[in-house]
């Protein structure tokens, strides 16, 4: 087989999959080791087809997948790979660019700068930031840390209880005291609480991973700004969400951060991984990340090196794909599904809120419906057990203000009414 | 146009790109802001044609690409795609998975920690080492210098001049100290040079970056076990070179590290990105990143969460890829192309001793020749100026001893004799 033929099978394996996996379970229904156990212990002496590569894929690793692109996956954050991003990165890997000099990827480096400005245009933030992707937002917050102590010389991150989880790893692998501030009763975090004496960075945080909640940025950038705190957000989930105005509420006061985090491969319909990565104070981000030994030298004088503004000298060409979704998507695009997902949500809650003995348990902004039974925290978690088990749903839980509660995410743009219906059918069915 | 027949078209033009690619300038003929300059300054508002991302690609960002693919590629280190690594990463943004938890991605996990038991046997290091993959090399040192840091409590970084840079980058990043140790007179750390009393980890190279050098890694661990200071091992580029037996001499000592990198994406025929990491100590990388706030906890009580294992929480289906290639290699195909490259590595440094007027710089243990003319150092550099401007090859430089040189490093796997013999020519056209 020649790779053209490889290639249209692998297509066509991916096409059939993007049409079928809606009646496949949402969560794989294994059990841990069982994959392990169906794979060879070592590695063939002699190459196998990609025919080989293919069945197995079907026969022994589909088992195990929890399908993040089923239209019934409402866990975590509910994401999507858009049909021009896969494609993509097919390209991508086939150009296999490595971006640690402008030289050796100059279309890679440029695109990225590009894309990043048509975001910030999106979401309606400073054009003229400095925009890079990294792989997650673990990384992108990590660099955001690196750079505020390093421009601050003060080693304290302050958030509040809800930031995710991320913020506090990063700050223990830098060996950074974390400080967690109050929120108030709809899981924002209190500006007047703050204590920024000897704070390097605040993150504030534009849709919680629990709730969804918004921070008051407007109000936390008055503070850093009198404690000279640099000010990182991380709009991971919601703002993808930016690009429909009537949501920009939420970003009031963003446009006085230091740095920002917006995973478009969360809401902006962008395969894994594509976390944007802003800052107002690039000069601080480059002090922090440029080291240019002799090898990766150049002539190129007016170059511009993406890798001396964040941690990894090596880079993917990330940026195709986010062309990709844009180009094929339009602003129109991405607005109208950004909106139908929070219509879904919406409906969820109406349903959720009109139903005896069911409750909802925080404002929802965005598209996450955070809600449970007025049983106990144990018959709340035996639902979740059972609604993922049955393979019809896959939704995940929190705690807030220490009750278990259960979450509803919609954002995968194949998700329809009839699958939140059907969501809404399976949990009380199985209460 | 559906995605299956968007889909064949792309794979058309990643036929037709790996098939031409050889006829086109190696290194990109643009100058710095010419393919933005190109680029829309705006998104568009309404949803475009997937055939105007490939015809852009084409018209516009073409020009831009230096190809890492293109068989006269001799720079830094040069690296493959292969075709089976390139239609898995299609099957893995068709998946989508995000391996932020076991649950979330059992066929991810379970397949990166077979494929990395996999590689441990191919190049012969201990199969009960800890294995996952990390994005780059920047990365894996950046988390063996954290979990060093926290096993050892101490906060130095010891390293010999010729270690890659992201060590110096990585321990900036960390606030840790680095001390650099003098190399002997073929580039090698000198294990008696070692000062260890406030060392947390040394970094030893297997397969520097200037020269290739192999760092004496038995002696050094024996100096690291005397002290307590964790030894993490370098072999991002040299480490895929063990799956030949005649080359593990370089590896003595290595089954004694407490961690190690060695990146797939180098001299693994794999897509950019796949550095793969193990340790020796899993039970310090667990406790350095493993953070699972409620909202990931699962009772899935025997499962295993690679991102408890690293520094970032979301992650992609890299295993695949690997996968693909080991499959469709197998170990003889990874060997054949291995020695491949070395001979061809070795026919040159043959023609380089034997030609006057030209010299070599360092020993050849892989792949990569170290030389230059006897004139000055800016006769060397406008050399590698004028050939790389030719777009017939594309080679770099470094610096040894303080004297400019030129590195042809042989790896990509579509290089021929033919190849190598006229960068040869085209050097000494251009002298």
């Amino acid at each position: 087989m020649t790779f053209r033929e490889d290639g249209y099978r692998a297509v066509d394996w991916a096409a059939d999959y993007l049409e079928r996996m809606g009646e496949l379970p949402v969560l794989a229904q294994v059990e841990p080791g069982e994959i392990r156990a169906r794979l060879p212990q070592s590695p063939p002496e002699q190459p196998e087809p990609f025919s080989a590569v293919l069945r197995d894929l079907d026969e022994i690793l589909l088992p195990g997948i929890t399908h993040w692109q089923h239209p019934r996956f409402f866990a975590y954050f509910a994401v999507s790979s858009a049909e021009p991003g896969i494609l993509a990165e097919l390209l991508a890997a086939t150009l296999n660019s490595v971006a640690i000099l402008w030289r050796t990827a100059p279309a890679s480096t440029e695109l990225e700068v590009t894309v990043l400005d048509w975001v910030a245009q999106l979401v309606g933030i400073p054009r003229e930031w400095h925009g890079h992707i990294e792989d997650t937002a673990s990384t992108s917050t990590l660099a955001a840390l690196i750079a505020a102590r390093r421009a601050t010389g003060r080693n304290v991150v302050v958030c509040s209880e809800h930031a995710h989880s991320s913020v506090e790893k990063d700050a223990r692998m830098l060996g950074m005291e974390v400080r967690k501030v109050p929120a108030d009763e709809a899981f924002r975090m209190r500006p007047d609480a703050l204590e920024l004496d000897d704070a390097g960075v605040v993150v504030a945080t534009v849709g919680t991973t629990s709730s969804t909640s918004v921070d008051p940025v407007a109000a936390i950038a008055d503070r850093c700004a009198a404690a000279g705190t640099w000010l990182h957000v991380d709009a991971a989930y919601a703002g993808s969400g930016m690009v429909c105005p009537e949501l920009r509420w939420a970003f009031e006061g963003v446009d006085r951060a230091d740095s920002l985090v917006v995973n478009a491969h969360k809401w902006m319909f962008t395969p894994m991984d594509c976390s944007l990565i802003w800052t107002s104070r690039p000069d601080e981000f480059r002090d922090a990340f440029s080291l240019v030994p002799e090898y990766l030298r150049t002539t190129d004088e007016a170059a511009f090196n993406i890798s001396e503004y964040g941690p990894a000298l090596g880079r993917r060409f990330r940026s195709l794909k986010l062309w990709a979704v844009l180009r094929c998507y339009g602003a129109e695009g991405l607005r109208s599904r950004i909106r139908e997902a929070i219509r879904l949500a919406a409906l969820f809650e109406g349903w959720v809120r009109e139903e005896p003995g069911w409750e909802l348990c925080a404002p929802r902004p965005f598209s996450v419906v955070c809600f449970r039974t007025e049983g106990s925290d144990e018959e709340n978690e035996a639902i979740l057990e059972r609604v993922n088990a049955s393979g019809e749903i896959f939704i995940s839980h929190t705690k807030l203000n220490g009750r278990y509660m259960l979450r509803l995410a919609v954002g995968n743009e194949r998700t329809t009414e009839e699958d939140v219906r059907r969501a809404w059918d399976v949990l009380r069915d199985l209460r």
